[in-house]
């Protein structure tokens, strides 16, 4: 099959691998309706350290092709989605939510998703089936619940987003821009987006955000707490992952308000800061899997359009070309069609 | 009035100091019946930055002495304790339980509580009064309330402390007894106390441990986990203030699982560590006068006796031994008589 492959730091290729094959009696192997390029994947692309070749990808949704003899609750021919991390659903960390922790936990980037068809370890635990297989227009959506929402969906709920609450987001991209609509759906009053991008800053706003703060650091912490009340918001969801982002998000949140920090952390955080900024803290690499059946039903039912994130769209031979342009910030994210 | 001054690394004298006045409508002025050394007090000792000679100690109970004209809820003759922090009680963040980061706040170490007298700003939001004024041999639990067993609480509510729940805790000083106490009173099964110290390890006991680790770091947490599924505790209480100590509360901690922090922070933290902890992160000063009332309820009651963390008592004009006793770990806290 084809598939991309990080050979060194800006250097993705398209190239033949080995065709996935069960592997274990819970594995199911799907071919994928489409693939897509996360954020994340630009810290290697960007030159972090890691083994290389590497195959690339951890989002994914698409038809199941074949299952082990142990799997029960998906079949061939169905429509699935999973998380970048497959999971029992069994172990006590899953059944407590956190199955980005499972004791038997899998990462699914270590199997590379930006392929025609890929293994899905533990595919009863991992995988989510649509009723039916969805109209094509759909799939953009149905792909990005694999990881983006969901984890813009995490921040949100770990931020304690909900009614009469103030949200600040820091972060455009697109899981800044699933943790808007998050908040968004979970009641918040206003939600302040921080963003000097118009295209990303229109798209907030699609998705509900009602202000826009486009000063950073100090300068935009300040901005934030004119807006609420001089105290701060209740709520902040960091989707970047510096150093700085996180300084931004607790700076602009009051004591006693909570802060969702999904993006891959990267830096050391001042203990004597976050101590005196009275902050709740949660987050981590999201549990996706927990909100998936949640998240799929409002797509299923068009009350939500998380696809809209998508801004370029490209074969998946043309991978490379979308890791540029996710690094030029030329787009927000980038489909691959298989 | 004479009171203790700290003079420089080392360096505390107990000396004449001007007589408090009644400054602000607001302010109340106290005769203190007993007051304390806090392990946050070795900091500036130890020679942490600081302006001196600077007025030393934020504990206090006493008789009330004298009101402003504005002062509603407290009268001359009471017992009345506080918290480290003046507040005003009616703030947006005091309603909502952050007292100590009250919009007004008075940081009362600045005031300096070692000593005969102090003034409290804001009595009626800072000072609650006992029904009568106690025995004397409650003293030293009510003194105990106004920071150690009030931060303490505050890290195991911080923690999720609660029926079912493993908690573990570390540092074995008065806050980390007291948290030990809390998370007894809030239900928990397992507590998991870190010390390699007999007689704080017996207090613990006293106070509802259940169990004792000796281990520090990465054996330490890796002994919690022993004790708790292989997951770690569902919650952690930090009572130090180092990084290690950070560190090994995290560690110590399943995913999903509770940090309560207040040990006065120092050093950074690794954000990747925390990152992939997948833990919840809470603390800072502790808004003591949230809990004051309930405490100083089961206080009187002779519920809890949180005095017990007192193993020296001196004269106030022997502060400096006080320092010197906890400063070298031969008293886990010393009341100084007044």
């Amino acid at each position: 099959m084809r598939g991309a492959v990080l050979h060194g730091p800006g250097d993705v290729r398209v190239e033949e691998r080995e065709d996935p094959r069960i592997e274990a009696p819970t594995d199911a192997i799907i071919r994928l309706s489409a693939t897509c390029i996360c954020g994340s994947d630009l810290w290697p692309y960007r030159g972090e350290a890691g083994d290389e070749p590497a195959p690339m990808g951890h989002e994914y949704c698409g038809i199941v092709e074949e299952v082990g003899p142990e799997v029960r609750t998906v079949r061939p021919g169905q429509f699935v989605v999973g998380s970048f991390f497959a999971s029992d659903g069994t172990c006590e960390l899953c059944r407590a939510g956190y199955h980005s922790a499972c004791v038997h936990k899998v990462p699914m980037g270590g199997i590379g998703t930006q392929a025609e068809y890929a293994r899905v370890p533990l595919a009863d635990g991992t995988l989510v089936a649509t009723p039916e297989v969805p109209d094509p227009d759909l799939v953009p959506s149905f792909l990005a619940a694999s990881d983006v929402l969901g984890t813009g969906w995490f921040a949100a709920v770990a931020a304690q987003a909900g009614p009469g609450r103030s949200v600040v987001v820091v972060g455009d991209g697109a899981v800044g821009l699933h943790g808007v609509l998050a908040a968004r759906h979970l009641g918040a009053e206003r939600i302040i987006v921080m963003s000097r991008n118009p295209a990303r800053q229109a798209l907030a706003r699609t998705y509900g955000a009602t202000d826009v703060v486009e000063e950073r650091g100090k300068e935009g912490a300040a901005h934030v707490r004119d807006l609420t009340d001089g105290l701060g918001a209740h709520c902040s969801i960091e989707a970047v992952g510096t150093r700085e982002a996180m300084l931004q998000a607790i700076g602009a949140t009051r004591p006693g308000g909570h802060v969702g920090f999904v993006g891959v952390t990267h830096g050391d955080l001042p203990g004597g800061f976050l101590f005196r900024s009275h902050v709740h803290l949660h987050g981590g690499p999201a549990p996706v899997r927990r909100f998936l059946p949640e998240l799929m039903q409002l797509i299923w039912d068009r009350a939500i359009d998380p696809g809209l994130v998508f801004d370029l769209t490209l074969p998946l031979e043309e991978a490379a070309e979308g890791y540029r342009a996710m690094d030029e910030r030329r787009a927000i994210k980038a489909l691959l069609t298989v």
